[in-house]
């Protein structure tokens, strides 16, 4: 039996969720400044993203980069059709989420317990607690935001190495009985590979269903698309990706970072997928990223072999 | 229905032939000295790699970087258990094939008409009359040495656009008709999207069954590795690689080369597809091949990432 069924239904469209605004700003040492980003969100927009993380409720003193989050979701909210997310350590960050206009919680779980620590000073255990409390805050509120969280770490760990694929489940198990709205599988460090992300999303599917819908890779080891396509292979049609490969690991210096959008979006249009977002403005908004933050190295392969100019038009196949 | 089914049987081992010899030093301007590529041969070997392709059997004043092939095949030969390939572009070259002491003669057959009037000033017909006079001269002769054909441009090409996938597979009726040993599908230029390989692969497949055993990526546009695991997903178990991710397309300047064989090497020990190849002594190569090389552009992400740190090492999961 072969591992994939040349003749199964392919998904006609996926979702991606440009996260470049937090998790590729955040490693940067420069503070972008609040009119580049609402830029970046404008043209964004214009290409066809309709999804992004635009910044994180950490208190401004941690993570100056994205001190100007609220006022991102604000702008951002004035695109129709945008869903905006914002990253929440903990229930003080999500009383700021709730009062900011965002669609999405993002609330990052680690499921290396080592990670957990260092990441929020608190195990597992303790953060689960967390999201439950949320969870109870935003149902007295009576906001319509949904709560996704994130499980980093999934595939293994810089600080404890590998994560024990039954505690990866054991979280989703726990996070549905807690009636979060999604989870996501996200490889924090570039430790997951191809074999692994196929069998932890069917198996953590198994327990979670469609509440499991979105796949966070890193391009750390060159294996970010692959696992794209196994976690595809398993039904995922909901994906992160930072503009120009943003982002990465501080302990893996020189190594590139979270899978780069316009390598994906090429992936998506080569295999007749759709995303929604046009390429050829996506490669100009990287242009445009390149001279706000010359000191940053941008990654991904298509920028630079351009779409095959003898294949029709990016455009043209975008839309088909 | 999913794309990939999580319970089948994954293959416990690849074999990988590194092809950078001949598919990556033909696209140096440098003329490399024959003591360096023995070095390599025997670098490579001690690493575990135990299939090259040495060089080609076209005239010197063509490709003077590859006019030393006979002496690598010789020098090759004298390591047990080293499946040493050389690329024949005719019958004249399959005549020196045979006298070389090579174990496969790998003939390139362009699907692209337009590829195959540039690459060997023939169309596709007329090298199918070629490789039916090889087959003869191999009869006579009788020396064992396999006939693998490479279908170049079964992807795409960049001359003439896309190729019929109809086409494609006519070729593969016709070569298997003729009786080669082996046959692969090369994504020469880079176009190959991960669905197109499945499928294209699956379809040679009922034509060729076994006989279909090579899969050859290029990584221009970053989807190098996905291809690699959508051949992998139809059964496909030998792949092509080139050290540093060396070769390439003219057509596509600045873009990466062939799938970098290092990364490949991580891919599948990162899986537990064994290759028997270590990976600390790959990269301990590739650190001398950019000595050798001061000029060229090397890719490949795991030389700048690593192993990571935190899970095994290397050796122990390449030879788990």
């Amino acid at each position: 039996m072969t591992l994939q069924d040349p003749q199964a239904a392919w998904p006609t469209q996926v979702r991606v969720r440009e996260v470049g605004l937090r998790d590729g700003l955040q490693m940067c040492a420069r503070t972008v400044p609040t009119a580049f980003k609402t830029d970046w969100i404008d043209a964004a927009w214009a290409a066809g993203v309709r999804e992004m993380e635009v910044g994180s409720m950490v208190p401004a003193q941690r993570l100056p980069q994205l001190a100007d989050t609220p006022e991102l979701v604000r702008h951002a909210k004035r695109h129709a059709g945008l869903t905006v997310s914002v990253l929440v350590p903990n229930l003080k960050g999500a009383e700021r989420a709730l009062d900011s206009g965002a669609d999405t919680m993002l609330l990052p779980l680690s499921a290396s317990r080592a990670h957990s620590l260092a990441n929020l000073r608190k195990p597992p255990e303790a953060v689960l607690g967390e999201i439950e409390a949320i969870l109870t805050l935003r149902a007295q509120r009576g906001v319509a935001m949904g709560l996704e969280v994130g499980l980093s770490t999934a595939f293994g760990c810089t600080l404890q190495g590998e994560v024990a694929e039954d505690e990866v489940l054991r979280l989703v198990a726990a996070l549905c009985a807690l009636g979060v709205d999604r989870i996501g599988l996200a490889d924090t460090v570039g430790h997951a590979d191809p074999r692994q992300v196929a069998r932890l999303f069917a198996a953590a599917q198994q327990l979670a269903g469609a509440r499991l819908d979105c796949a966070h890779f890193h391009d750390t080891r060159g294996l970010g698309l692959a696992n794209v396509m196994a976690a595809l292979g398993q039904g995922q049609t909901r994906f992160d990706a930072c503009l120009g490969g943003l982002g990465g690991c501080p302990h893996a210096p020189g190594a590139s970072g979270n899978v780069a959008t316009e390598d994906l979006v090429f992936l998506m249009a080569r295999m007749g997928v759709a995303t929604g977002i046009d390429l050829d403005a996506l490669l100009a908004l990287r242009a445009r990223l390149a001279q706000w933050l010359p000191e940053e190295r941008l990654y991904g392969h298509i920028a630079q072999a351009g779409w095959p100019r003898t294949i029709g038009t990016s455009s043209t196949v975008v839309c088909a």
